[in-house]
């Protein structure tokens, strides 16, 4: 039988004891599982690049993996813990829109984490990854059914919407992320706006246009904005060898258009 | 049987391959390791903040878990290496105080480590990570004996006092780690300050003066700065969605003052 | 049956999720897969340093390790993805230089990976790590046969010459790497300058003349600069608790003397 896969996904950082008791506390309940660090530096204020994070990892990964999302900065307020299904993977998360970039397109099921018996006791008011979301997930990678954690919801938080149509051909969009090389990608999928390589069309981010397609980073004629279509099937604005966000300079979230002719 | 486990502390950081080197060493010798990173990022000059990590996440694992240490700018002087067993568990450091934490509060029994049968050959000058820790945790996780590996002894390292009663109700403590949130964890065990929360106090920190305290940091008010419990059991300062560190503009180690009234 | 043992080199950084997919990816095609990081922090513009790193971590691993080194700045572009099988290990990489410092020292057997079946399709044009590398990797460490993944080949990128000598008494150098603790290490070998403690020398690096040795940092005096043996068989520079790299303020790749006396 293969080993139980967890992945982790937080904002922990990587100078702390944080993640590594998280790891602690699933190996003393579930030791053959097989911990899987996705990233533990996103960033709390930044939910949207938390959930494109998590939407393009999981995909990756085999079947009944059970992903652990703690970024978090409710902890110990009134948000809720919840465990979905959806895809064929397991989630484990707070319910504060981290998983919505899966859930508004792959079919789901949405648990509310409830039962206490599952949980590592006493219950830190500031540490539930450790205390809730670890030992949850444990549990159900060792065998423990979905439903024995809790109810299903259907009022968890609404997915932001990522493009819509402004006009005839215009569509308005956001920045998702911003990556290690400096590439911006866009809330925009390259599969609804295909052949984009043969039109006219203009991206406008942040005071700059882009106007011409590459098929890859290697393509990009130095020191000029492409966009390209990412590995993840968003559009992206790349620079040859360089960052195209510090060309941009803007942040995450921010408000893209783009225009066809 | 289940794997045994190995965790890591250093402070060698990622950019190197020196943490891989020691995990190649490791599997070499005990092929069904689990190998666990606590965190590679650790202050060569932050003895006490190192300390604090491992005491803390070392209780999140399952016993028999062995926990090498690595942080150790006194390699190749006369500092000695030590093997502890506490809890039930199983550390492999230098003998410079990273290990105190843990010793100060559990029942130990401490080793020099001398039987160099079990080092890598030949012993580099300058990385005994590679060539004397990791080997000797990894033959330890294999099953060989604690006792196999050296005499016990008693003159190791004192512990660092944390705080101390300087008054009939002022106490005098330090602050222990900055972590990665900038919440400033203190020296002061909150099970021997309790109910602080009914109580007028004063925490004094770097000219700050903090005197409410909040449940979780989602309780804290924005801008306010509070003492909390953390996770961990001490007491430490926040501010709500913020750095608490960056106001209070002081370092790991640094002089606190708790005043009850 | 000891699991395979992968290890990862990559310039990914850890903030996104572009590691985890190809670890995703691997543990699909090969579940028993012991996966070890090396370090995503390589800099795709410094490929000496990225090989050096390499050649330093791999022989740490016991033998029939999958190394995958994805630092590939021309993704896309015509540089092709090779197989190298020295030294009893397997290495999966671009052909841009990364594994040279291996195959300029071991007896070595280089392939084109060609056999688009063991692709991850579609094969993306920006993201060979987890479409190309990684798969391959996972197969190879599942059992496939090196050969049935593409043709011997003997045209790959040579390798850099390290040092050489320039007159009776002069050789010209290079950095190679500086690491995390400010040291310097430079391509001169250990074993070709044997008995330097006991000889006139220097070692001129940015401006700074180096003429001492000392055989750990511990002994080497505070504030002043010395060549020590390193842990890879390399003459590196250091300073005793401090960094050498900020006092000599030059780059990985800037040219080093030594001169003999």
């Amino acid at each position: 039988m293969p080993e139980p896969i967890l992945t982790l996904t937080t904002d922990f950082g990587l100078a702390d004891h944080y993640a590594a008791a998280m790891k602690g506390v699933i190996l003393g309940i579930c030791p053959r599982a097989r911990i899987v660090d996705i990233s533990h530096q996103q960033s709390a204020f930044d939910i949207l690049g938390c959930a494109y994070t998590v939407a393009q990892a999981y995909a990756c990964f085999p079947r009944k993996t059970v992903h652990v999302v703690v970024v978090d900065p409710g902890v110990g307020s009134a948000r809720r813990p919840i465990l979905m299904e959806a895809a064929g993977h397991y989630f484990v998360a707070p319910d504060n829109g981290v998983l919505s970039m899966i859930y508004a397109r792959q079919k789901h099921r949405i648990r509310r984490i409830s039962q206490e018996r599952y949980f590592r006791r006493p219950v830190s008011p500031t540490f539930h990854g450790r205390d809730i979301f670890a030992p949850v997930a444990a549990h159900l990678a060792a065998g423990v059914a979905p439903a024995r954690f809790g109810p299903p919801i259907r009022d968890y938080l609404p997915a932001l919407p990522l493009s819509e149509r402004t006009g005839d051909s215009t569509w308005a969009g956001r920045i998702l992320k911003i990556d290690h090389f400096g590439n911006v990608i866009t809330s925009f999928r390259a599969d609804e706006f295909p052949n984009l390589e043969g039109r006219e069309f203009s991206l406008l981010a942040g005071g700059c246009e882009i106007g011409a397609m590459a098929r890859n980073y290697a393509a990009a004629p130095p020191g000029e904005m492409v966009a390209m279509v990412g590995s993840g099937g968003y559009l992206e604005i790349a620079i040859g060898r360089d960052s195209a966000a510090r060309r941009i300079a803007c942040q995450p979230g921010a408000a893209l258009e783009l225009r066809l002719r």
